[in-house]
């Protein structure tokens, strides 16, 4: 967990600066984000640090929106409201996100029970046009919903339409699921979804960039797909048309070297004009059919989390030092009890029973007559 | 034209063996088809050429079967009705065939006014299932009437579903379509389709290598394949099931190096399967959404003709010697009239104006005020 200075700051920095900004990125990568935040609220620029013309008219904008905020009474207002900040460093931050580099979030601001890091450790997002056929939602929803019965937590930006039908199959099958806002958690927009919303916060996950109460804004639903993007290890872009934003999310996906999977549809459909498109411009785009080709995709692991094909971050790699130790104290082969883990790893038994879950949602182990043992892909080489 | 004996040979060999069969075409490389002939009459191996223990059992098949033979007859009869036997050598010969080296026709059956060769310079196969929905049948009617308009011969196999919709299509449109059976080009099968196929009879051209008044038979439909692939420029499936007789011309187009094209569909549409399998599993199969994505692929000629990428052989090279020296004539830029390339090509004039128009419509050549001129891709160093 990191200091409450740090969330504070991080809570401020939300509400000042535009999502994934690469210069309040490039302070904090500098200085840290409680001094970056002194540096906005002074305008004195930390020794080392450049500064062009357009970055300081940034911080002084900056400036005068700090002035305004409330980050330790929004920390406080969202506790009570059962909305809490999980910041870089904190167990439940899904590292995936740092892949985004210069343009990461700051913080996220979750509503809901589930661990945003564990579920997204296997995830898939599903997207697409707000204006969808009947093919295309039943499609998300089918596929959503076999996604989720397979353990696969199913990411979505909480739209009308695609991105409905997706949260909503994974409902159905008693699944994960993750909405994206680029709104604040607590603003069930659009008002058609809130039912869906009240749900997921019941048994799902809402997560935003943004601090509650933020109505929504045009710009801010663009940034947000890089975020969906980033939590996934593949996206699915269900229906869309030729302007469709999930296409901005296809191309945030293909960046970031996650798989990028299309559903093809008619020619003569304008809901899947764009769909077809990627198919045909973008060599990386793999036609899907169902959820199965889905997760042969998503599940070749070693290759698909990795940001590069020259420098390849194998999923051991994100896992963090404590939970990989517990992986590491398994035999290469045959079943162990938490209790022989905990003896090899040199940690409590509680702790390692905390983290077997985890290493259980990654793939990594799985039950066994003996108590856990590594799954087949977790013996091979690449995992 | 070749010599009465050798078409005479030729239509006897038609009646005799499969379409197409290896051991035949060996048979007639090396002695010639007359010599060929003798050799199944007589059961005298020619001096020279090696003869597996199958293939004497063939040659004694084909020379009961030759027995029944009344080729001089079925020449006379099929004259009468309009039908000619088109053979290798002759003007009318689409040396596209060849490609199909040990597998190619010994000779086609034609029945309509078109002359083959000349509109095969120009042609793209649209085929699919016969249980097709009201989506392919629209997609293949309104492609293959937009590539008749753009000058496209639109080659199909002539069967109910697709192949109809898509010959239908070429004649709305005042198009040229050409129809290659597996029964003799005079009997109407499908019973379905006779009203299509007396209109190409009159407009357009059925193409079969089996004699007149062959019946239908299912082995000759896969063999047949090979025929509309070999005479396009490329394949567009535009629906099919899992096991679709389409897939079978899909494989014989790849194989020849031709473009392989399809259309997309609905993932849960049993008329599409086979064709999203097709674009999942063949990385050399496109997906292409309307006609001009089509002409785009079939229009790129150098690349699409070369039956391999290692050896490639340019349309010009498919021209017969004297219709190349009249494109030879031509001046680099600007017009020239018949009489002005007769004299350069040393040919005489009704030879040159016979040529122009085979020229215009393989492309090379377009009308200009001053006579005729090259054409833009015919001036580029690939064509």
């Amino acid at each position: 967990m990191i200091g409450d200075d740090e969330r504070t700051a991080r809570a401020a920095l939300c509400g000042i600066a535009e999502p994934g900004d690469a210069f309040l990125n490039r302070l904090i990568d500098h200085v840290g984000a409680v001094a970056a935040l002194d540096t906005i609220r002074t305008g004195r620029i930390p020794a080392g640090l450049t500064v062009t013309e357009g970055e300081a008219r940034l911080l002084e904008q900056w400036r005068i929106r700090q002035r305004a905020g409330t980050p330790e009474e929004d920390l406080a207002v969202s506790r009570e409201m059962g909305i809490r900040l999980v910041c870089p460093g904190d167990p439940e931050w899904p590292t995936t996100l740092d892949d985004l580099q210069a343009a990461r979030p700051y913080a996220l601001w979750l509503r809901g029970p589930a661990d945003l890091r564990h579920h997204c450790l296997r995830s898939v997002a599903v997207v697409g046009s707000r204006a969808a056929s009947g093919y295309g939602l039943r499609v998300a929803a089918e596929m959503a919903a076999e996604l989720a019965e397979r353990g696969w937590t199913v990411v979505s930006g909480g739209a009308l339409g695609i991105d409905a039908a997706a949260h909503r199959g994974a409902l159905a099958a008693d699944g994960m699921t993750v909405a994206a806002f680029a709104n604040g958690v607590d603003v069930p927009y659009p008002a058609g979804n809130d039912g869906l919303f009240a749900e997921m916060a019941r048994r799902a996950l809402l997560v935003s960039e943004s601090p509650p109460g933020t109505p929504p804004h045009r710009l801010r639903f663009l940034v947000r797909n890089r975020v969906i993007a980033a939590l996934s290890r593949g996206t699915v872009v269900v229906e869309a048309e030729r302007r469709s934003g999930a296409l901005n999310t296809a191309a945030w996906t293909r960046r970031l070297g996650r798989s990028l999977m299309v559903v093809p549809g008619r020619v003569d459909s304008r809901t899947s004009a764009g769909c077809l498109r990627l198919l045909r411009e973008d060599p990386e785009a793999t036609l899907v059919t169902c959820s199965a080709e889905v997760i042969e995709l998503v599940g070749r692991i070693g290759a698909d989390l990795a940001p590069r094909p020259s420098s390849p971050v194998l999923p051991r790699d994100r896992l963090d030092p404590v939970t990989r130790s517990v992986l590491e104290a398994f035999p290469a082969r045959g079943a162990a009890g938490a209790a022989q883990l905990a003896a090899k790893a040199g940690l409590d038994v509680p702790t390692v029973n905390g983290k077997l879950g985890l290493l259980s949602a990654g793939g990594f182990i799985e039950r066994s007559p003996g108590g856990w043992r590594l799954t087949r892909a977790a013996r091979s080489r690449d995992y």
